[in-house]
C-alpha cells in the first residue's frame, strides 16, 4: 500500500508520544505543557452543562455551523477588543477543534509542497508537525531574550523570497522558551514583515497567562495589511478537554478557512460551544484566570528558587513572565536527551529541548513545565534533578 | 497573499452552505442528512456528563490521548464483532472527531496531488469536498441497484493503474441514494479490488439503520489483504454534536493514522469520549437504535405512499431499506436545480442531485431527506412538492 509523500516528513513521534504513554501516577511530570487538571471548575462546567442541555439540548447535540456558535464567537469578539484591542467582526472569528486545528488549516491554506514557513528556533512542536504534514519546508530564525531576531529574519526573507508562503511566531511566554517579545521587537517586526505579503500566524495561546497585570499588545494589534491570522484558545485558560478555540482573519481569508473547516469535521461540537459560552456568560472567565495564574506564578517560584540554589551555576535561565514553562540551558557540550534518561530512572520527566528545534540544531537545553504539580511535588521533583545534572555536568 | 493550490480545488460551497445558513422556522426542510433531534435521549445524556463529571471530572476535561479513549474503543470494538463480525483490536481502532475528520486524515494519508481516488457516482459531498482539498483526481464509478458496477470498476483500474490510490464507498443505504449493495455485489468487489493494492475506504455511517432484521455484513468483513479502512460513527444513531465516530484499519496503517491525527486536532474531546462511553455502558444504544429507525421507517413511507400517489408517473425512486433518504429521478431533460428555485418559493427545501457527482455530470435527481421532518410537515412539504412538481414536468 502506498502512503502521500507527506507521510515521510512526520517520523518525529515526540508529541504523540507525549499523548499516548500514560504518566505513571509515581512519575513527577514536568513534561506536558497542561493546565493543572485541579484548577477546573468543575461545578460551573457542570452546571453550564446542565443549563444548555435544558435549555437548547436539541440545538446543542446537532450539527453545529461551520463557523461555530454564533454567541461565543461574538464574547471571544468582546474579550479580544477589550483585553486587547483587537476589533474583530463576527464573520472574522471561525470556532476551531483546538488551536491545533488552525495550525493544521493555516498549513492547508497557505502551503504547497515544498514551501517555506518561517519558524521561531526552537517553536512548538505541534505547529511544526502540522506544517510537516503540507510538507513545507521549515526555517528557522533565531531569538533572543527581546523576541524574534530581525536580523535573522531579514536574511532568510531575502534569501527565500516568493517562496516564503507563512511564518509563524507565538510571542507571549513562548512554548518552549517562555519568553516575550518586548513592544519594540514587535513593532520592529510588523515594519518588516509590512513589506513581504506573507501571512503572519500568531499563535497567542498564552498571552493570558501573565504573571503581571500589563501585557503587550498582540502582533494583530499592529496589523495595517490584514496579515495576521490569531489563533487563541481556552485549553490553557480553562480546560483543554472541551477543545474549544478560535481563529481570527481577516473577511476574505476567512472565507477560504471556512471551506477548509467545513472539508476537516464539518463543525466543532456544539454542545462544547454553547457549554463554554454558558460559562462566559454566567461565570468570570477573568476572576478564574487571576487565580490559576496565582497558582502557577508561585509553582514557577519554587521552581525557580531551586534552580537558583541548588543547580550549578552553569546552568541558564530567564524566569518567566507568565505561561507554563522554565527553559534551562546546560553548557553547550550537554544533551538533555541524555539528562532525560537519567531522571526517567528518578521518576522525573521533561522535554528535552531538541524537540523544539525543527532542524534539531541544539541540544542542551529543556522544558520543564510548572503548571501541572503541586508544590510538594516540585520540590521533590526539582531536587531530583538538581542531584542528577549537577552530577551529569560533573563527568 | 498567495493561498496554496488546494484552495482553488475547493470551489464547491453546497456543503458548507448546508451548514451555514440557518434554516428558517417556517421551512420545510428534505435538505439536511441528519437524525431528527427529537430522537436525542436528552435526560440519558445528561446523566451521563454528570456521571463523568462527578466520577472522573479532571481526567474528563484534560486532554485525551490521540488515539482515543480506551473504554470507548473497547465498546465500539465489541459491538463491531457483535453485529457485523468484525474482528478489530484495540490499537485498530482510533476516535476521530465525526467521520469526516477521518475522510479529511484519509486524503491526508493516500493522495498526493494528481493521485486518482475513485468514487461511487453520486457520492457522499462531504468525502468529495475532502479530497479535493487533497487535490486528488476524482473517477466517478457508475453505481445500479445492486451496488458498485464491477464493469466500470475495471474499466477504471486498468485505465489509471497505479494512479490509483484509494477508493470510496458507502455500501450501506448510501447517500445520497439510500442503495445497499448486494451480497453478490460485494464479494465481487472484494474479488476484484483484491488484485489491487488499493487502500478501501469503506464509510458505514448508516449501517446501522436498516429497517430489517436482516443486515448486509460490511465489506471489511470480506477483507483478506487488510486493505479497508473502516469508518463508523455516533452521528445518525445517537446525536452529531458530541463528534464522536470511530476509524479501523490494521495496525500498521493505524501508526500512520496516529501521526495524522495529533498533527490535526492532538485529541478528540476527552469528556464527550468519555460521556458517550458512560452512556454505551449504563443505557442500551441498541434499543435507541430500534426506536429511531422505526420511527424514520414511518416517515419514509408517508414519503414513499405520496409520490406513489401523486407525483407525474416519470418519476422514478427505489424504496429505500434503510438510511435517512430517499432519490428521487426526474425526467432525463429536467434539473433538480431549477425544482429547488420554485420549491423554496412555497418554502421546502431539498437537495438537487447535481451536487453529488464529483464531476456533475447528471441534473435530474434530487435527494429527499425523511428523517429531519415530523409527519404532518412530510405531507404538508411533500404535497406541495408533487403540485411543484408536476407544473414543472407539464411544461
Amino acid at each position: 500500500m502506498k502512503y502521500a509523500s507527506r507521510i515521510e516528513c512526520l517520523a518525529d513521534k515526540s508529541l504523540l508520544n507525549a499523548f499516548e504513554i500514560p504518566e505513571t501516577e509515581d512519575m513527577i511530570s514536568f513534561s506536558a505543557g497542561f493546565p493543572s487538571s485541579e484548577t477546573y471548575p468543575l461545578d460551573a462546567i457542570k452546571d453550564s452543562f446542565i443549563k444548555v442541555i435544558e435549555e437548547s439540548g436539541k440545538e446543542a447535540l446537532s450539527y453545529g455551523s461551520t463557523s461555530g456558535y454564533a454567541r461565543l464567537r461574538e464574547i471571544i469578539g468582546s474579550r479580544l477588543a477589550e483585553k486587547f484591542g483587537l476589533q474583530y467582526s463576527l464573520d472574522e472569528i471561525i470556532i476551531t477543534s483546538g488551536s491545533q486545528q488552525g495550525l493544521d488549516m493555516s498549513g492547508m491554506l497557505f502551503v504547497n509542497k515544498g514551501d517555506v514557513v518561517l519558524f521561531e528556533n526552537p517553536s512548538y512542536l505541534g505547529a511544526v508537525n502540522s506544517l510537516r504534514a503540507h510538507e513545507a519546508k521549515l526555517i528557522a530564525i533565531d531569538i533572543d531574550d527581546e523576541g524574534i531576531c530581525i536580523d535573522s529574519l531579514r536574511n532568510a526573507l531575502e534569501k527565500y523570497g516568493e517562496r516564503v508562503k507563512m511564518i509563524y511566531v507565538n510571542p507571549d511566554f513562548q512554548n518552549p522558551t517562555g519568553r516575550s517579545w518586548s513592544h519594540n521587537r514587535r513593532l520592529e517586526f510588523m515594519e518588516t514583515m509590512s513589506h513581504y505579503d506573507i501571512p503572519i500566524l500568531e499563535d497567542a495561546a498564552y498571552a493570558e497567562l501573565s504573571f503581571e497585570k500589563k501585557v503587550e499588545k498582540p502582533l494583530a494589534f499592529y496589523d495595517k495589511h490584514d496579515q495576521v491570522i490569531y489563533l487563541g484558545t481556552f485549553s490553557k485558560t480553562f480546560c483543554p478537554g472541551l477543545r474549544v478555540a478560535w481563529l481570527c482573519a481577516p473577511k476574505h481569508i476567512m472565507e477560504k478557512y471556512l471551506l477548509l473547516k467545513n472539508a476537516a469535521d464539518l463543525s466543532s461540537s456544539a454542545i462544547a460551544q454553547r457549554q463554554m459560552a454558558y460559562y462566559l456568560d454566567h461565570y468570570s472567565l477573568d476572576n478564574h484566570i487571576e487565580w490559576i495564574t496565582g497558582i502557577y506564578k508561585k509553582r514557577k517560584d519554587i521552581m525557580a528558587k531551586i534552580i537558583d540554589k541548588k543547580f550549578p551555576k552553569t546552568v541558564c535561565y530567564k524566569n518567566p513572565g507568565g505561561g507554563l514553562f522554565i527553559w534551562l540551558e546546560l553548557p553547550a557540550e550537554k544533551d538533555g536527551r541524555e539528562l532525560l534518561k537519567r531522571s526517567l530512572k528518578r521518576k522525573v520527566s521533561f522535554i528535552p529541548g531538541t524537540s523544539f528545534y525543527p532542524a534539531g540544531d541544539r541540544h542542551n537545553e529543556i522544558r520543564l513545565n510548572f503548571s501541572n504539580m503541586k508544590p510538594e511535588k516540585i520540590i521533590e521533583g526539582m531536587n531530583i534533578l538538581a542531584e542528577i545534572t549537577s552530577e551529569y555536568l560533573e563527568e
